[in-house]
């Protein structure tokens, strides 16, 4: 274990506000970063390896691990299950490297509970009548559908106080700059290189 | 006052460190900050201005300053009283603009007690050995004094606990990114832009 461990930090927000789009711009960007692979029961699409896009897990064994505390978080999609798997996450932060877990709001909390240490990035949208041209951007949904998904934005946006920090998503650039940003200054904070100092101190 | 009040930031750190260097570079940058300036009973040298530079003050109304507990901190040198006024930089912070205030770690303490939502940023050399080497190259000072000046520094070191973050000033241009970071992080802090959204959502 190297003296500086590496940082976990979470990236969530209401669904629509784009954090796939700023996900796939950061790894774009080759930041020294690892992205959280997580577990599901779903099976693997062509092209995909075991332990790169997914954990592949049969129902057994994943229901296993939910048992035995073994995932950060977990939720149940459309009969899949989904979650992250905290061994990989300690693991690569061990490893003295930081990871970087998206995530919906939900999903987030959870893993609030067992992993407090986590940095919390909250994606916000710039406004809700942005969030609201967004989902009716997308076409296909009703005038009720689009009322529900708003309110259920908003009660995410009021999750947001749980959160460490807030990013604006008004441009995916801008976006990025401020968890790289984010990302640096947690890096010097006095609570993370404080033991490199004491070591220098007592050599 | 605006929504977002601006942030107060103390850049401190031990004497040889090079705090002067780096908040000459981060002015040269124009960034959107104000730099705090200091009350003096010093005589204003030639071209200096009042409320540029330095507030000018008679020793009586400096003294009168600090019983009114109107300095965020104060400090005597070879017979001159210095000290940072508080309604300056209120007003600053009050108009949305940020504070950046360069500050010697007991000073800093000080500023620490009396404004502790300051953000306190600790500037630290990148080794022991290269803070004695930076001491001994200016050239003129004496073994003993250069054990003196080395002692005095790492008790200061040792006050980075106090502080929020610590920057290692390895080269100035990445310390100069590390604040800047820091600042934008500061700016995307749940804590700091909470009372936005409230109003957000109360419209």
């Amino acid at each position: 274990m190297k003296s500086e461990r590496g940082i976990l930090f979470i990236l969530s927000g209401p669904s629509g506000v784009g954090k796939g789009t700023i996900c796939k711009a950061l790894r774009a960007q080759k930041l020294n970063i690892q992205y959280s692979v997580s577990a599901t029961t779903r099976n693997p699409r062509e092209g995909e390896t075991n332990g790169v896009e997914y954990f592949f897990k049969t129902k057994d064994e994943f229901l296993k691990m939910i048992e035995q505390n073994e995932l950060l978080e977990w939720a149940e999609y459309v009969g899949n299950y989904y979650g992250t798997p905290i061994e990989y996450v300690n693991q690569t932060l061990d490893e003295g490297r930081d990871v970087l877990l998206e995530i919906e709001v939900q999903g987030a909390l959870q893993v609030k509970k067992s992993f407090p240490e986590g940095v919390f990035i909250f994606l916000t949208p710039p406004s809700l009548d942005e969030l609201r041209s967004r989902i009716v951007g997308r076409g296909t949904e009703t005038e009720d559908l689009i009322n529900n998904r708003m309110s259920v934005a908003k009660e995410e946006i009021e999750m947001m106080k749980h959160y460490d920090y807030s990013v604006v998503n008004d441009e995916v650039e801008s976006a990025c700059d401020r968890i790289k940003s984010i990302i640096t200054a947690e890096h010097c904070k006095v609570s993370h290189v404080q033991p490199k100092y004491e070591k220098m101190f007592r050599s």
